[in-house]
């Protein structure tokens, strides 16, 4: 991304919003250039569409420049139409003639190989000094529905404005998802594509769009993120203004990474962390287009939703079925009403229908429609209600005649004061004009179709309105620097011990001797049994070489395994031995092996897992990015499938799970100090029995 | 279900198919009575529709009779549209008119309380008496599109006839399926609905469907299964004619089944035991409606499926990207394409697109269709391809014009004589009229909409098609009951054992013993280390009393064991020793719970999992429906998530899987054989250590 998109006031003012644009490459015969400059007409664009054609004439209707600098007047955008390789000269052209923004629709360039590669690079270089910001290259551009201007090479669907952004790398998928919306009867306000991103990416487009207060919430495709500090940014400004972020981010399979890579060039990364990263930014993630139309779109409705469950209503018992179900899986409660709302419910389903959530109106409200329309207000007045669902079919070009008479009895019920009720059709379908008219005239705001697509969406919106509530980005706080001397060479494990116990992560008791005799005195004073193990920096893996001797019982053993574990050196070409490290021996309590790894797009990132035969044979861990709450490491012990370990199974004590949280704590801010220079810190194992927390090793590497 | 249904040419020939039916409680002022007619004109039913009023008189413009005695000829189907308190008489009428089957609508019966299920009982009661067949009650009827008969009583969407045959407990949800299949272009052959199934319940009503030649897959919801063997003869018969069955059965979450019990009195069961049963049954499970119609209606159009994997090709990146993610969640594979596929596709893709399953063929198939037409032929014609998806925008009423030259050019394609070839919009939209004519002109046979439920689906379809292949149906064999003396008093470990070993279960070498010299004596002939437990029929929990003595090393060591083990009996209330049990100490290896136990739906089921901690941590243990295969049981091996334990993790040496599937097989056909004196029995542990596989204890309850 590029530096110039920083200011609020800057270029991408007229970037996404230009007053007026040219159209350079403009030519009959090419069929992208009729549909881009009849988009213009088609959206009602209120500003000048300059036309600009090598030869001139009249192209389109319309006298074409032969150039930028004849038009004569000042222009905020150009859209280039022309091939990869003319595009340098258009560049010069439109920055000759003072436009410093320009969508580059060509193809062939970093998507294709290294000579496109290079070819980019040079455009990129050129726009830069040029002081032009392109979008794209090998993009479709992108529409601004709310400002009427559409920047768009490729044929357009009819949209609906409303406050939906969608920000897409893929220009054919960027319209899919606004077509899907449009069917959704959900509005977007934009429709952006970056192609290749050569100069600005989704997250730049993103931030832009964010700051736009008729943008209510942003739905993005991505297939790579390039700058995690840009996208931290991004989150931690649209969580301030309360406008969710909806991500669709491929990558989970090996094969989508490929061919990301392909058309990108940009590597997708890590999928479990790029998950994490999502959930600690209070970005939401999803998996297919639907969703995250359907999230996206809820949300720039709704906004944040007051706390509390999904009430559901319907006249079929298999629909309130399908939701129970639905809901568990999507993480979302179908609360206990309050007693009077059940006894409201009573009042008037008592004697045919039950009074839980989902109340069960039967098809008795199908020729009393009151049941239905009362059922739903009781329940969105309910204090345990953040959401109701009116599970019901919509008034379609086909049924709508029939639905409407029931479906204006209902009506007021739509319009709760506080909680969004959205008129649900139970299964996804095209939302067609005529639903739409009907609904408007009903003063129906808020109708969905899909019950699975809206259940899910509505776990989303319900986690994100609770994460916003609990402020659950870590306080922005100075981390001081930790500069140390010796931090560009291998350390031994007891120079990382006193390390981490220095900083406060709780440590083994332990001492690191040099001979034989200091070794018995420690083990001595330590406490028998103890563990020997050879102190070297050049050593790895101590106990393959039999560089450890556990459980020694007496002074005079304890001098034998000295000596055993200084052999190991021998093992290991061009080992020296620093001595030796005595600690007691601990039984029983929870083995864990906590870690922090640099990612090369995140960052630094906690790991947590247990140790033993967990870790080998289900690969239960859990990671997080960098900083860490106390609450994220709760959650990260939560997560772990073998979470139940730290309660005491098979008698032996529960784990002090504030104690634990503390010490890997201690240890993620550890690392935030050491910062650039922190390859990886590894404890293995920390030991938990009770509220007795140890690291009984670690190791540290540094940057190289 | 009722015996009468059992004979192909029994009543239900005319249930589903009547040539002629009479509405009993036809009135001008009931808009069911209005409805019901209606929908008989509307779907051009070629026989008579006779009315019956208490008062007769004209009604719907037709002389009505007032009563069915006095229409005068046979008619093979009665519609009754009255009240419950009006059942019993109306049963009376049609039956001394001659008529034996009854659609049955009255609500306020087995559904709603203790006196409602009274008053169903007696109806069926009656019913019987009557020699009458009655569906429902608390139904909508059913819909019989391909003989044109609509014994339905509520609105109906306008359908399009094919091969799904839907049929659903609930009648708001049938008819839900069926607007959506209709919406996604999917013929629909019946829609029936069962309602409290009294006498007829969704599994009959497939058994009957599944006969009829017109009908190529059946779409089922479920809230419960009633009859678990007539499921079975169900699923059997589908496999045999190779029809899918493929159904949404709720009750994953505690409330589903809960609500579902309210409205069909019917308990939803274990569902882990469900999925199992279904999977083993080869019916296929699915979770949302809309899953259900996609996977039932793509399979009543391509029947089973060639082996192979999925080709896909599309001009979006983002599509390929998707599609990709989408298909290793649902476990599709997509193939590496064959190297003469790959040459041919490089052939025209060479200079801009890949090679690879999926295929780049980028933007330029816009300006030249056949490249899109070219990529799909290669995919289809590659050995390892089974099914094609070619992922682009239908030709909708919007967009249809601009479509339908490129889709023209493709339309060769779409009809490959060995593999299905998918139009796939990659968003899930209704199909409007236009799209559908459209498809119709080009001779599209296969079109339909979203990615993900597609791809879904498509898993689903392979998996059957394999399944068929592989004929994973246990072979029809005799079960040679298995009549022990004893089997209905608690059996001691000795006994469990010794029954066990008889019947091919490998057990540890053990004596039985009563004297300390004899527990000696055993001890030194078995060798030491060995386990000393005390046998008595009275103790459940041995442990936990002081009856079980570990590794003794000595003959002294073993009778001072029996003599402490004895001392367990003292702290049972009035239980009695039977002597103690020895046998050598084990070490190393793996150990299982193996288990078989009484389901009250399915019957015997077979459990496994691993002991130790991952039993109690994760939960860590498959199900299976007995009888069971030796594929079944290596299925459950490969499925248990600590399944690499198996394999020899940290040093110990692998398990040899057949060995250990032979032991659990000869157990679960002990049980078989056991049948209806079986509670259940339990090895707890299955010691696994290479091929030596060994039960160190057991359990048998017996029914009592």
């Amino acid at each position: 991304m590029d530096g110039t998109l920083s200011t609020a006031d800057g270029p991408e003012r007229s970037l996404l919003a230009p007053r007026n644009v040219v159209i350079v490459g403009a030519s009959e015969r090419s069929a992208w250039s009729a549909g881009s400059f009849a988009n213009f007409e088609r959206l009602g664009f209120e500003g000048k569409v300059h036309l600009v054609n090598r030869n001139g004439g009249v192209v389109h209707g319309q006298a074409a420049h032969q150039s930028c600098a004849d038009i004569g007047e000042p222009v905020d955008l150009a859209l280039l139409l022309v091939g990869a390789e003319a595009v340098p000269d258009a560049l010069r052209d439109i920055a000759a003639a003072g436009i410093r923004s320009a969508v580059v629709l060509a193809a062939g360039l970093g998507e294709s190989g290294e000579t496109g590669q290079a070819r980019q690079e040079e455009i990129v270089q050129l726009a830069r000094e040029l002081g032009v910001t392109c979008v794209g290259p090998n993009c479709l551009g992108f529409l601004n529905l709310v400002d009427k201007v559409p920047a768009w090479s490729g044929r357009m669907a009819e949209l609906t404005v409303g406050g939906m952004a969608v920000v897409s790398q893929s220009g054919a998928t960027a319209h899919t998802i606004a077509a899907f919306a449009s069917q959704q009867d959900i509005g977007v306000s934009h429709v952006v594509s970056t192609g290749n991103e050569s100069m600005v990416d989704t997250t730049a487009m993103a931030a832009i769009l964010v700051e736009d207060e008729r943008v209510r919430s942003i739905a993005m495709f991505m297939e790579s993120i390039r700058d995690a500090a840009a996208f931290r940014a991004l989150a931690h400004r649209a969580a301030e203004l309360e406008k969710p972020i909806v991500v669709l981010k491929i990558g989970s399979s090996a094969l989508a990474a490929e061919i990301a890579q392909s058309h990108t060039g940009a590597m997708v990364g890590d999928d479990n962390l790029a998950d994490a990263a999502f959930r600690q930014l209070g970005v939401i993630r999803v998996s297919s287009l639907e969703q995250l139309v359907i999230t996206a779109g809820l949300l720039s409705r709704t906004g944040r939703l007051n706390a509390g469950g999904l009430g559901v209503v319907s006249m079929s018992g298999g629909a309130c079925d399908l939701v129970a179900d639905r809901a568990e899986a999507c993480g979302v409660s179908l609360p206990v009403l309050a007693e009077a709302t059940t006894d409201r419910l009573a009042g008037f389903l008592a004697a045919f229908g039950t009074s839980r959530n989902p109340p069960d109106v039967t098809g008795a409200a199908s020729a009393r429609p009151e049941l239905f329309r009362d059922a739903v207000t009781a329940l969105a007045d309910d204090p345990a209600i953040g959401v109701v669902a009116a599970i019901h079919v919509h008034p379609t070009e086909e049924r709508g005649a029939v639905m409407k008479e029931r479906l204006r009895i209902h009506a007021p019920a739509f319009t709760h004061p506080d909680v969004p009720v959205i008129l649900l059709d139970q299964t996804i379908a095209t939302m067609d004009p005529a639903t739409v008219r009907h609904l408007d005239e009903l003063g129906i705001p808020l109708a969905m179709t899909g019950l699975d697509h809206v259940v899910d969406a509505v776990g989303h919106a319900m986690r994100w309105s609770a994460w916003l509530g609990e402020a659950r980005l870590p306080p922005d706080r100075v981390v001081t620097a930790l500069d140390l001397a010796g931090a560009d060479r291998i350390w031994n494990e007891a120079e990382s011990l006193a390390l981490l116990a220095e900083h406060g992560v709780p440590v083994v008791p332990h001492a690191h001797v040099s001979t034989a005799d200091e070794a018995a005195d420690a083990a001595s004073r330590l406490g028998f049994p103890v563990a020997v193990k050879v102190v070297s920096r050049d050593i790895v893996h101590k106990s393959d070489v039999g560089g450890v001797v556990l459980g020694r019982e007496s002074a005079a053993d304890v001098r034998r395994a000295f000596t055993d574990v200084q052999a190991a050196v021998d093992c290991v070409q061009g080992a020296t031995s620093e001595g030796a490290l005595i600690s007691p021996m601990r039984a029983g309590g929870v083995e864990l092996i906590v870690g922090v790894v640099r990612d090369d797009l995140w960052g630094l990132a906690l790991a947590v897992g247990f140790g033993g035969v967990l870790v080998h044979v289900i690969e239960d861990s859990v990671v997080r990015v960098l900083p860490v709450t106390q609450a994220d490491v709760h959650d990260m012990l939560a997560e772990l499938r073998g979470s139940v370990l730290l309660d005491g199974v098979r008698g032996s004590k529960p784990v002090d799970r504030d104690a634990l949280v503390e010490a890997i704590l201690q240890l993620a801010q550890l690392a935030e100090r050491l910062g650039d220079s922190l390859e990886s810190i590894e404890v293995n194992p920390l030991r938990a029995s009770g509220s007795t927390i140890e690291a009984l090793d670690a190791s540290i590497i540094w940057s190289s």
